[in-house]
């Protein structure tokens, strides 16, 4: 599948001039975070293959892992089809979360089933047996 | 891994109302779609098994398939760390996207590498293999 290259120009920002973006473990395929970022901080990313977001909280670019040694490397960027959601797709050096789990989304919300939240993909077990995963 | 029962009081919606969803396909680990989700599309969720989400462009609450039939059955929905992102693992039929594609994510922005948005991880050149690709 050969696609037209795509440019910054091609990113919806909002009002707030950040887009959302979804990063992946490209190797187990597990999501690991959402957070945003700012034009700059795409441009970052696309330049240096370093994952770069923008922290609403602290009002300015955030490299991923630069203090923390927790870095993602890019492997590959994708917009989705509306042009106002980012994909990257990385390759995770420990754990993704503040909280030290390998995912943010570590936690579940369906009643009943708490074994859910642990019951990993497949390729998620892979990470689990590999020590990327922090449960 | 035993977690505290979740509820709708654990997510934390903007100033919009809504709260941004990714959604990921729980057998192929493939992220579909980002879209938004407000405290009733969640809820509904929840209780139906049937990912729900808000349109932000029709203003309105969005039952994904309803006319497509392309539903999402769900699976998991996980909250990330702050509270601020939800995640549905679900089982997706047909595709994903308006377009046709699997994935809303099908486009690239690395230049100088056409081929990396077709080369698909494992579980995704499963997906392809199985027909739920578009491409």
């Amino acid at each position: 599948m050969s696609l037209p290259a795509l440019t910054l120009n091609d990113l919806h920002f909002g009002p707030d001039g950040l887009i959302p973006v979804v990063t992946q473990d490209a190797r187990t395929g597990a999501v690991l975070m959402q957070a945003y970022a700012d034009r700059a901080a795409v441009e970052r990313t696309l330049a240096t293959r370093e994952a770069t977001y923008f922290s609403r909280s602290r009002g300015q670019q955030w490299i991923k892992g630069a203090t923390s040694g927790h870095t993602q490397r890019i492997v590959d960027v994708r917009l989705d089809c509306d042009g106002d959601s980012v994909l990257y797709r990385v390759e995770q050096t420990g754990a993704a979360c503040h909280t030290g789990e390998y995912s943010c989304f570590y936690r579940s919300m369906l009643d009943g089933q708490p074994e859910v939240a642990a019951r990993n993909s497949g390729a998620e077990s892979s990470a689990a047996e590999n020590g990327l995963d922090g449960t």
